[in-house]
């Protein structure tokens, strides 16, 4: 029986859904520390209560303070709004625990600094949520390229299309700038921002146009950029709240001097991989395929749902000192680094210009 | 907090496996009543143990007579191999038990009609373990069927591929005609046609091709049948471990007099509909889509395992008396029906004449 | 410039069209004789006419016993109705004319016999119009399988499904038992017969169902049918013209011991082929690909009406002695035992009982 | 009978080859005026010879100059490459002659921008070659967009990707930059700007990033770009002939505020098109489909070569006085218009800014 390792969650939201479930299945999955559900917290005390009781959380509560100060607790995992980010992990950090945060990680790039900086300096494993790299076939492409059967990468594009800000209920958190930062550009964009920089490298210029529809709305609803890579590969990334007949969209195609390997989230158990003759297609079933130890045999997929198992797992094996959060995972700095690229692309739709993607 | 109901599962390989993590998913879901993981069984002590361990079983146990006896268990759950499902589910249904029986449910027809009628008699809830009738799409298609969308079916058609036959290891139960019954006609065949028994209708007549490739293999490779529904469709099945390139490609075809839809397992996420204008592509994951309750926002999709927490929940709701397991789910007379189909199939392949399906 | 063949064409409507424009086309292609379009003919005066300005045939006549005593004519083309292919086709093989006719070539297998004996004894070069083994996908999959790529064939599947007989003109002839001879398994069902023995080989057994399901329509609908071929492989053929959302869905599967392939004509550029590894989509447009010596770069797609340019052209090399006409394209003979599979059907819907497959 | 219309042909390589097919084949079918295939010109004697002999040119000559000045001639078609475009197509126009001539128009936008001028001057019909325009499900789109089905155009991406740039022979004149002007940008890119312009309406601004990467070649490879329109709407452009494992895939996605649709000419007898319920997929063959009138019945798919069919159609139409050339065919404005695209696209890889699109 491996070791315990206490957790708190804040948030009982879509992402307090997700991680829960994840740290439930993970109680019985052969990982090198146990996750035991110390407690939830939220500001809704009804609420929050619930979602311990649905959850198998020891305790509900409405301050993060608790949680943080909370001797049992060794892992902070942070998936309320993007306001409440910053100041709880930071908090968390201090007091030695270690950190997952949902991304986007703070809500400027500033933020994110600052949160990196504080998780570094107090030592503990800090992972940024991009669940996506844990897709099992998102990984595949990042081993394919690792061991050169695409070559040298030539050429990324990515896109996350969905529809729903079509006749979305604008009171929700994320129509808020001062709970969500950006609309598109945070929720989607960043998503494939970190793709992009976990698949190709660095993003160095951007050139963006970034676009509300809705009447009133008050975020982003969709937005275009062309960007460029420190390595000289070239690219298109765009996101969209407005795409109708989209649901959950979320793909990309990278072209490599020796073959390319083209992906979508809404098939996420398949990837499409070429080499000079044309495309394979590959579902990522087979035993030796990443995560497959998880799961079943081959041809039987995962869901969606499925890949939080993975990404929490990473982080368990991180704490238990197994591997280090990066690559595969995002670490605070890659959640920084995402924001930077963000900012970028507001600047550039601000000035009409390109810019350089800072770094502090 | 819903009343607990306690269980004991016997088998701990792939649909122990399967089973398990679908129960312990369940403690945490909106079902009426929640299943406490009271024994599991199997003939390896070790094995059971680990297995007993590692997905939170209270107790393992080397002997099934010890759980079909135990006051703390209400449902008995039969994931072992088919040779071991007829004695223990008598037993258990016997003792009061529920019981939910793997797929296919006994040896032979005869054996499966054995087990609804004693399953019948003691009054207890009984299901026969088809879970792809728990795939969201899959279910989709019968209410598509009963609100009279597709029209009257017409033509049915349905293959389940896979391709690991080539180089399967021998010795494994599925292959020892004293454990398994049959090859692919019991494993996959069975699964289409309940879903032809889901979705059509009673097959009234069969005509069958089965054969044996690997040589020295005692149980059947892949199978051809022409089927004829009492309804007066006509329809085509198909099984088969040897066809290269399928992994598990488990996909019917239904043309009605007003529709059609097109499924494939590799896709389970997907339907295709059609109206008189041509086929729409559907993700299954809307709000409104069944089982959807459980799970995401649109567009985030469900894995093959989660079929096991529709199929479980939906036993426990039957039990609580919510429902019947029938329609939607399989019972033992279902389980029955099936075996009379595949047996009739057996004896058309020997005698090279179309055969009756019989019925005891 | 080649030497000109002079050209007699029968019909004017579908695949008089059909015809005529491959014969345009071919005047300035490469082939070894150069087609010159005298005449064509039909029952209607003022049609035939129009048609034959239209596509630039010399002469239009309403009695095709002039067309067969022309001596400026070396070639005659039948694409009229089922029940003008016999006697015509005849009279210009004893007049020592190469004949081509469209499928299914007789009424009956005592009639596509006689017309095949008729050509043999004749000493003409004679064809059977099955345009989809001119398909230049259908023809890979054929020398993939002379070269051994795939293994030896296991199993085969094809279904020809299409909607228009909802909704269609009851007294077209092709509704007309006197003129059609049967409904969907003359028109559909002949050509993936003709498929199965081009890549699999002789029918030896079948077991089917014929059905009407539209009120009082006088041919068959759809049918279902499992067939077992000479050398062992078990097989499943379907067609429908009932199949909602199909409009021309001519598909098939294909599973060797070492490899699959899978076709669909409404994409009818591309095969999908297997090894052990999975899937692979070809684009089958590639220079070294079947005809495309005739058309354009790799990835410009070629349509459904130049598959009569590849079959005319066949018959054009065949006449110039370049090749026979089989294996590729099919003979008279293949016309007669495609329609003793078809009577084997018939005898089978009767009958219930599976039904060999005849010679004469 | 319609009338007879002289055509002169410069150029006997690829388009050569399309356009004289093409020609070939309208001399059969339903247009106002029949065209006459009078002379083909190209540099090489007996290349030329040899052209006019296997495609029916009547003769065969190695001065255009002759061609402009023939008085048969009323139609001068410019299939040659690009650095002879300007000169023939204004001596024609001069002469009275229509001009027909390949994209792109011009060597630059200052070129093309003169033959627009004259050919406008010299009051004759002109068109320049985007052929993609007439693939019946390209055109089914703007239908779609001018009914309003599709709404208003909020999001437009198109990427034009092929392999062969791997492996080219760089002798070819399409690497010339005196004889290509570009590489990818005007081979590929050029055609993706007209859909653009055609579909959503004028680019008003532009970033793009235009690389090479095959060491020594002295064209563009691929390129990206991020576009924006005068109407507001947000867009990616982008083209490769370095996409490993893409043959000819020309495609694009369109966003309107009701509707979405998506195409790519890999499979052009296909558009996905979306309601706010989802995609569907049409077969863009039906009887009321674009063009279709020219071909067969539903489900019986056209070639890339009769898009040239629809093209030439629609010039000898506009000729007949039955229509302008605009919108749904390009004008030499739009093969203008479209090489300012191309421009500003230079201009902006070249300054690291955004580049407004200049009209003269």
């Amino acid at each position: 029986m491996s070791e315990p390792i206490g957790v708190a969650m804040l948030g009982y939201a879509f992402m307090g859904k997700a991680h829960s479930r994840a740290l439930q299945a993970l109680q019985h999955l052969d990982v090198p520390v146990r996750p035991e559900l110390v407690s939830i917290s939220g500001r809704t005390k009804e609420a929050v209560e619930e979602a311990a009781g649905e959850w198998g959380w020891g305790e509900a509560v409405t301050d993060w303070r608790e949680q943080v100060a909370d001797d049992r607790v060794q892992l902070f995992d942070n998936g309320g709004p993007n306001s409440i980010h910053a100041e709880p992990c930071i908090e968390a950090a201090r007091n030695g625990k270690h950190v997952l945060c949902e991304k986007p990680l703070g809500l400027s790039a500033e933020e994110s600094h600052r949160m990196w900086q504080e998780a570094e300096q107090a030592g503990v494993v800090h992972m940024c949520g991009f669940n996506y790299r844990f897709v099992p076939a998102v990984r595949l492409v990042r081993e394919l390229l690792d061991a050169g059967e695409l070559g040298d990468v030539v050429h990324f594009r990515a896109r996350y299309l969905q529809s729903w800000g079509w006749d979305a209920d604008e009171s929700a958190w994320r129509f808020d700038p001062s709970q969500a930062g950006t609309g598109a550009l945070g929720d989607l964009g960043t998503h494939i921002v970190d793709l992009a920089r976990y698949l190709v490298g660095e993003i160095s210029m951007v050139s963006a146009s970034v676009r509300t529809l809705v009447p009133g709305r008050k975020v982003d609803d969709h937005f275009v950029a062309m960007v460029e890579f420190e390595n000289g590969v070239a690219g298109t990334l765009e996101a969209s709240r407005l795409a109708r007949g989209r649901i959950n969209s979320n793909s990309f195609e990278i072209n490599g001097t020796k073959g390319s390997a083209v992906f979508d989230v809404e098939r996420l158990n398949e990837l499409e991989v070429a080499d000079a003759k044309g495309f394979r297609r590959v579902l990522v079933t087979e035993e030796e395929h990443p995560y497959m130890r998880f799961w079943w045999p081959p041809g039987h997929i995962v869901g969606w749902g499925d890949t939080f198992v993975h990404e929490l797992a990473h982080m368990l094996e991180a704490i238990a000192g197994e591997h280090e959060v990066a690559p595969h995972g995002a670490t605070f700095e890659d959640g920084y680094r995402c924001d930077e690229v963000v900012e970028a692309m507001l600047r550039s739709a601000e000035s009409g210009r390109r810019e350089e993607v800072r770094s502090r």
